[in-house]
């Protein structure tokens, strides 16, 4: 149950930190469980420092909006929680897709409309690459398919959701952060947990000197080859 | 002797951990030996995660096989215990063959008949490279010589393998976990041990889309160029 | 008050010990404060050591001067507060310019007489790029633009301003060292540290084989491109 | 005084905690001291990992020799101590020839019969290049001059040292490892640690495939790229 001490909850590490002193070691175990040597695991959060966020200057930012579409529905910001958006895709192997190209442009034949550039919270198979960082491979390879791209995997702040969104997500999915807020206070920690995450983003959009989620230019995120 | 505490051993990490404390510090100090500053020792560990499994999608992968042959002699799965199958080379010396092509040619031109790309477990010489990034060089070096190349260091899951057979490798070897297994719980430890690796390969080769051994593309495993 | 102990601080890190121990915990979170995962503001340090110095030889430096021009008004050295230097320029905003060319030149478009290259000390938003990294980027955008460019972040030694000098800053600015002098000791605080990276910054000059900030040759700097 | 404890010194590393030990922590830090932040002496080590020595084999390598010649005079082996190396050249400054090679060719003009590739064991100035990473460089910008290049920075071991001959360097000189023998057991610290290095030089030799310095083929070094 939600004590005085949730008020003071204000970044997805705040709720991962409190999520763990209120879970039982077994709950804790569970959620945080990742296979192998949890190299992706690891990698999924850490692969986010390997692109920086590149601002433009001089613009009016002061009206902005975070609402687009997922396969046509009106949604108020890019960012959803996982089982929820995973449930809309037809092929679930179709995650796999974050793994290569060719393999994205099959499920495109396959008729999926959408593909989730995923490593399944590194719980699947140890191995495989940080979604980030082949997340711009797919959506150049279903590009002009009709196919919308989406990334699930790592995405802890606003500035996470904006280099997804840069490099050509249609939305981001959270998984852990959700259950997170879960354990803290229910229902209401995960609208905690959206709401913080949607304040980090409306804020990062507009230092970027973008207005809106069709405002980000593919310049925006560049990646930071000289590490 | 094995104890109820052997059947929570699921990891060859879990064998790891229990054999350094069923060993004395001697008998581990001697299994864990490694020349100069081990750098050789930890970056043969370390380098598999410069790789990365990119998996295929939409396959049937029902029905899969981890069977193939080493120099003519079908085996069950292509990872082997290495003192054994290293008494099937011809020349020790073409261990060193690791380190380079005009090497492994100059190995193929004595007539060998395989090629262990190995780094004696590091405790031969510190500054030689990780077995893992030389394979693929070594594998090109011999091609269409009628030379099998095998690779002996660092192998500690069955991803590991795969990205070793990925990259072009007949087979793996393995040294450290099968003594780690005969320290937990004698020969049964050694085949505990190779039925982890067993099915964490068979489990990777099917997440990856493949059904055998000779069904694994070279496209499977890409270097992490980019870290 | 200055105690016994202050004059042994000789180095910029000195000062920032004390400063921690001198100042309440508030204060010393206040003045450590950034943002988001402090991901830019460590880096922002960090990446001084992806550039290394290359010293010219067999060079008379026996006179030596640190003297330059902002904007046309004599400085002493080119190590220049934070705050104070900052409201010299015309548009805060430009600050942003750290993040890219087209910005930077958007800047220079916009009438500035210059550009400080900033993080806002990773206070701001994590996430871009340490101003080091992007320095010459910037310098190179409004080459022939009669546009100075100033370096702010992470410079803690003589060896770091000297490097963002050889990569083109006209001046570096100085904030938490700044700070952390004022902690110490006051106004007297602030003297000392700026004597110190003038020691440091001269001495290091001189080592590199140059007599002036203006005889600094652009290749002196190089990219540890290999790390 | 040698102490039996002192019979167990088997590496340069025992050699240097020994020293620790036996030192005061006044005379250990002026040992250990190095400027700035470190950098310099720290990658001065760190930086031999990024190179991999590339055995060659199927060699008949019984009969070693290491010997050589440092301007004319034979020594027994490419393993000197710095100070008295150090004398036997013109230009101090030509050290600093270790930051670039227009810097080289210029000593050469100097006239200078030798060159110390040389970091002066970080004390000198922090931000300089590790000499293992500028020593190519410096060997082929003096090449067919008549100079010859000799390497001071971080050998700690035999594979070091043939690093640094594969490189190009004549002979290598030892600082801190001298006077770690020094302290362990005064002179005869310092012939035990020459003997340690001869002794690993001399196996690194052997094992890569030569049987002399004047044998080692410049592609036995490679350049750990892919790190």
């Amino acid at each position: 149950m939600m004590t005085s001490s949730e008020t003071s909850l204000t970044t997805i590490e705040d709720f991962r930190r409190r999520a763990k002193e209120l879970l039982s070691s077994e709950g804790w175990s569970f959620y945080n469980d990742a296979s192998g040597r949890r190299s992706t695991f690891r990698d999924s959060m850490a692969a986010f420092d390997r692109y920086v966020i590149r601002p433009r200057i001089l613009r009016d930012i002061t009206q902005r909006s975070l609402s687009t579409t997922v396969l046509g529905q009106p949604i108020s910001m890019p960012i959803c929680v996982a089982p929820t958006a995973a449930q809309q895709f037809a092929h679930p192997d179709a995650e796999a897709a974050s793994a290569k190209g060719e393999a994205a442009m099959e499920a495109a034949d396959a008729g999926v409309s959408g593909i989730i550039v995923s490593a399944h919270g590194g719980r699947h198979m140890d191995g495989v690459p940080a979604p980030i960082d082949v997340l711009a491979e797919v959506v150049s390879a279903v590009k002009g398919r009709g196919v919308e791209v989406y990334m699930d995997g790592g995405v802890r702040s606003g500035t996470d959701a904006l280099k997804a969104l840069g490099l050509g997500a249609r939305a981001v999915l959270i998984g852990r952060p959700a259950l997170w807020g879960l354990a803290c206070d229910g229902p209401a920690g995960v609208t905690k947990v959206l709401s913080i995450l949607r304040f980090e983003l409306d804020t990062a959009l507009g230092i970027s000197g973008c207005t809106s989620i069709q405002d980000i230019p593919p310049s925006l995120i560049a990646r930071k080859s000289y590490l």
